[in-house]
């Protein structure tokens, strides 16, 4: 059986057997196509169109989550197909360009780096002196060398080939590489914040820590699943699961290092170190690390101290170390632990806070003695996931909302908008609890209650759900529901309770606290007013929030380059007491409080 | 086209492309065929006998080395076919059963090793006790493991599987196995000595130091040359060369631990440590480490040092750290370094001289100040290469000979003689001098010369070449030729000049010397007073002479049961001074001293 598949101008046909899922076959060659539930039929995402095939049924999800229009151009959910005879179908939905924020806001100028270029010319061997390559290549270093066989087993041409003069790369006492002339010049590192959603890589300059260039790109993961749930059941539930994950995630790194490589003329064999932050579960999947207990009670990874092995152990295609700073707990990984770092928090007398809202919202509270952080199911909201007409940071977007407007949306690089993301989330539900069109316990107004005439007519009902339309022409409509809103209601009490404990924890006030700094990709653009309106942060923090950009990207980028802060992240996590608010009877107080607008 | 191969009851049909030579295809295909001169007409050891191929010739190599009964019956050299069409052949001398020395001696009492297995049982995990495997491990160990990624992976399933019950293998801090339940008791080891002709294996008991089992076996490689010359040319003439001989021995060693482990009902996955001695070349085939220069001026290995690595990186299937043992130079490898450990040689006062005669003739003369070593480049003669009807020491080589007998000959395990092995060619040089068959000078008499009658008979003449033989019957000849005596005067003379060196250098002469130790198979068969009667070993030694077995396995023993024993060789290789003869015009007059038989 053969399914021809139509990608944008490129028809590509790939051979399967009966009864395959298509979504599955879809990721098995690479075809990208979004999915946030790890195929269940549960997200909607996975659209495509249905040219040809003869067996063409409506499930109850693809009722769901399309449109009327939808169904009847015969766009289907590809998990929700198990294939039965030949089919052709066309990809709709592979053009995200989600925006990733890689703005690390620093001058990287305080370089220590254990990665070392030795220049050497040895005196060639003669019957007088007959020591062997290795002792020759030893007495005249003076380093104890530790030679791994791949080198040992090169060594010997190289030096005949040179001339015996060679630059050596070593970290401490191993050797990296071994190559002919003067190489000293040329030695590179990258830095990675590896996230659910998206992958942020920095190729970074060893000689001098300047940045040479980033690279931002979506997680492949995503086809597996929007959350690092669904991908954690996708290894639960598939015997080759952690497999499957691990090299779609190493594969999209070694493209990511292949690209940014020749893009700046940089010979990737001169990358000595990689140094990787993340999610633990994230770090996990990197790893190849069984990560089924992460997500079951009571929630335990295999690692969360930091860990170094060879480049080659996790088939990552540069000459060198992979390194992974330390992270705190199954739910505060090492990007949060970067993040303290590159915020300074610990070095400070006065308390801090910093935010990191996704899926979870990550958060840690501390001054140079103590930090407690813990970590909060807020859901995927913010990510544009679980909202009806949700979507990440792409293209068209909707990305703030001004209600007394004529346009009441912005979109990202205003295209025609194509759904809501995180920030736009945040503003719409914002404006509603402003503009009284929902009131402080979160349902919406009946139509009669609504005193903004031009608001009211925005006002539908769907299926018996009440939703506000923020933009509608002849083919498409994007409106927030009340189950929208619920969401919100939801994801924005987590965080606030979650501040809450953390300060209660610390025997705190709003007033001890200095500096407020949101981290990642969705703290950046959302409107801090629509936060702290709709009760996320609470209002005793408005006039300290600051927005750090992509601290977790600056922190691994300070690990990289800075033999000093790789022993200071370690110091930190043995300071971070974690807070398991499953556990918590205050969250529970904190988070039911919260839920409504008051 | 195709080849047909009758070996014993078997016949095997494989495929071949035209011009393909015989014996490399034979090889490839793992079908045993004695070489020693690397595939070049040389050596006249690759004969197998043709049942069909319609292009069968005689080459000058050919008829240098068969006999023309052999010609007749369609035996030819292997290595002189290039194939030009389908073929029928019949192996005919793969039936070698080499006796291999693996006495040791001794008890290995002195057990000290740092290989340790921890049987530990866990706390579980609990929503208040959040800790990471490896936190939860390391706190309970108390040792700051060094862990691979390979366990890393599997940790967490090995816990949950095994309620928290596990027994670590470790090697210093580093990790080697992970074990449900309470597997303290099974701890094993592998010492190997690997010549270039055979390789014993011992396997070791690390809980109490007894040797469980010896294995002993032919070195496979022999099919690519006698000698370790041959093996680095053909690494250097062939592209893939040093590939194909290093997976040779490798597949080899993993039959044998194989074989060992089954026989005597180990889990090869409990061995943890394979200690590997022989001499610098057998080693870096062993590592697939360039040997181009050992064979070429100044004779530069890539590495004499101790080195350890994982089996993993060198695809040896036991679950930890192959350790080599330090040589000493180019042509005093580590089996010379473990002789002299486990000889004692550096622990007294008194000097001693290690002998190890085999192709090279390596040496040692130290005390617990210094030693002296070097390597006389002997010729494989008391190998049995070289020597026109020379055999290793098999069933049926004539191994020791009396002309004084009826029966002038013994044979190993009494079978009908098939050639005569180094003792034999020992024998038989020290008694035609004694009967004075041959002359001070080498030179066979001619036969008015000789006074006794029945040995006179003995006497014959082929091609121009005078011979004494040693056996005939209706089919078969064995005789010792003038050239054989050349090549024994060649050898003795090495060796004879070699130990005077070392004495010379030493400022000592043969009274100082307490013991003389003979080590190897060659040293432990012959007979002492043949040896000193045709001056391989000067006369002033003749009672201070002792065999002791395989010292350099016995070494290999020590070195893997008892970690002082490492530091040991360490301290007794950097105490040695190499002596390069091809330099020393001291050799080069005691040798020309030492060819006669005066």
């Amino acid at each position: 059986m053969k399914i021809s598949i139509k990608n944008k101008e490129i028809t590509k046909t790939i051979y399967v057997n009966k009864n395959d899922n298509l979504l599955k076959v879809l990721r098995e060659n690479n075809i990208e196509v979004n999915n946030n539930c790890g195929a269940k039929g549960k997200c909607g995402k996975c659209k495509v169109k249905v040219l040809k095939y003869n067996y063409l049924k409506t499930t109850k999800s693809d009722e769901k989550y399309l449109s009327k229009e939808e169904l009847k151009e015969k766009i289907r959910l590809a998990c929700m197909i198990n294939l039965e005879d030949d089919m052709e179908i066309e990809i709709i939905n592979n053009k995200d360009n989600i925006y990733v924020l890689t703005d690390v806001y620093d001058n990287f100028d305080n370089l220590d780096t254990n990665i070392k270029k030795h220049y050497i010319e040895l005196k060639k061997p003669t019957l007088k002196d007959q020591r062997d390559d290795i002792k020759r290549l030893k007495e005249s270093l003076n380093i104890d060398l530790e030679i791994n066989i791949k080198d040992l087993q090169n060594i010997s041409e190289i030096l005949e080939e040179n001339d015996y003069k060679i630059t050596l790369a070593t970290y401490k006492n191993k050797l990296l590489h071994i190559q002919g002339n003067d190489r000293r010049k040329y030695k590179y590192g990258v830095a990675i914040d590896l996230g659910t959603t998206t992958i942020a890589l920095y190729l970074i300059d060893l000689n001098n820590g300047d940045i040479i260039s980033v690279l931002s790109k979506v997680n492949n993961q995503r086809a597996y699943g929007g959350d690092v749930i669904s991908r954690i059941n996708y290894t639960i539930e598939n015997k080759n699961g952690i497999n499957e994950l691990n090299k779609c995630i190493i594969d999209e790194i070694n493209e990511m290092i292949d690209k940014i490589s020749e893009d700046n003329k940089i010979n990737k064999e001169e990358i000595y170190n990689l140094v990787v932050v993340g999610n633990t579960t994230m770090i996990h999947l990197f790893m190849k690390l069984n990560c089924k207990n992460i997500a079951l009670a009571p929630f335990i990874p295999t690692l969360t101290e930091t860990y170094e092995c060879l480049s080659s152990d996790l088939d990552i295609n540069i000459n060198g170390i992979v390194s992974f700073p330390p992270g705190i707990s199954a739910y505060v990984g090492s990007d949060i632990s970067a993040g303290i770092l590159s915020s300074n928090i610990c070095e400070k007398e006065k308390y801090s806070l910093l935010l990191d809202i996704g899926t979870n919202g990550e958060m840690a509270l501390g001054n140079k003695e103590t930090v407690f952080t813990c970590s909060t199911a807020a859901g995927p909201a913010f990510e544009g996931a679980n909202i009806k007409y949700g979507v990440g940071g792409i293209d068209g977007a909707i990305s703030s909302i001004d209600l007394n407007k004529n346009t009441i949306y912005k979109t990202i690089n205003n295209k025609t908008p194509c759904g809501i993301c995180g920030s736009g989330v945040l503003d719409i539900s914002s404006q509603l609890l402003q503009y009284e069109i929902i009131d402080e316990s979160g349902r919406i107004c009946d139509l009669d209650e609504i005193k903004n005439e031009n608001l009211s007519k925005r006002l539908k009902e769907e299926n018996n759900m009440k939703e506000f339309v923020i933009f509608e022409d002849e083919s498409k409509k994007i409106s927030f529901t009340q189950k929208d809103i619920r969401e919100v209601q939801l994801a924005k009490a987590a965080i606030n309770a979650g501040i809450k404990v953390l300060l209660k924890k610390s025997n705190l006030t709003y007033d001890d606290i200095e500096h407020v700094y949101i981290g990642g990709g969705f703290g950046n653009f959302m409107d801090v007013e629509s936060a702290v309106n709709i009760g996320m942060i609470p209002k005793g923090f408005k006039n300290k929030i600051k927005s750090i950009g992509n601290c977790a990207g600056k922190g691994a980028i300070n690990y990289l380059i800075n033999e000093k802060k790789r022993e200071e992240i370690i110091n930190i996590t043995n300071k971070c007491k974690y807070i398991e608010l499953s556990q918590s009877k205050d969250f529970q107080e904190f988070y039911i409080d919260s839920i409504t607008f008051e």
